[in-house]
């Protein structure tokens, strides 16, 4: 039962001023001044309800761009290969994309933020509250990317 | 074209000690003693390579056992209704489900982790790094719940 394949519609559309891989940061919080937009479907606009009392948000969506999947690749930013589940590459399994945005403003169906790290037109799968209780830890190890952090 | 269905296969399936939505922690990290597998399928297993470097990793899954569709609704913690996505209610548009999880042992198909709480039998989506330099963000604010967690 649990190897069936599962459907999902996208819940609304991002508009974003990156057209192309090529001309986004690695991540958005490195540029925080881009907006984007995401434009839900009508139906659920409701369900955007207090989500502004909140300072960041999580956006899963779909990779609407990449084509292939690899299970093992080179990231951006080393040429070395990892497996797939070790970064955080679009080619992966489902094609499913995460991040960490800041919450700029929610009127109705349109959900304001920066910290963009997403192409335009990537349909959004779901929205969740950033709760720093649950998802932040201390004290946490990151692999490979540790050495390009360094400061 | 943004507003297709989109179709997901299962990369495998969680092995949880908590059979019933009643038995589990509000969030993983409040039973750290707890542990559950996540056996992946057979071709997938070398994505996991260099997994092991990291201390924590984000999965997604899917929330098997919901089988309704709620745009606001009451979370565990209070009696007072708020929009889905300010919540993490099982209850969501595709039902997608994330955990940052504590990474405890990796074995070619089996990833072996802590601070659980998902259910037994889970579809697995996705596994992501944990990756503190792009999915921590200090000085957060988290709507409605931050009043259950003064400290």
């Amino acid at each position: 039962m649990d190897k069936k394949t599962i459907t999902m519609n996208p819940i609304g559309t991002i508009h974003s001023p990156y057209k192309q891989f090529k001309d986004m940061p690695i991540q958005g919080k490195f540029k925080p001044e881009v907006k984007a937009r995401i434009e839900l479907k009508e139906k659920y606009s409701a369900g955007l309800k207090d989500l502004d009392g909140f300072s960041h948000a999580i956006i899963i969506y779909y990779f609407h761009k990449s084509e292939k999947i690899e299970i093992e690749s080179k990231p951006f930013l080393e040429d070395i290969r990892h497996g797939i589940f070790a970064i955080r590459s679009p080619h992966r399994p489902n094609h499913i994309g995460l991040s960490v945005v800041k919450i700029e403003k929610i009127e109705d169906d349109k959900f304001d933020f920066s910290e963009v790290d997403v192409l335009d037109g990537t349909p959004v799968l779901d929205i969740k509250p950033y709760i720093k209780h649950f998802d932040v830890r201390d004290d946490t190890v990151s692999g490979w990317l540790d050495k390009h952090f360094q400061s």
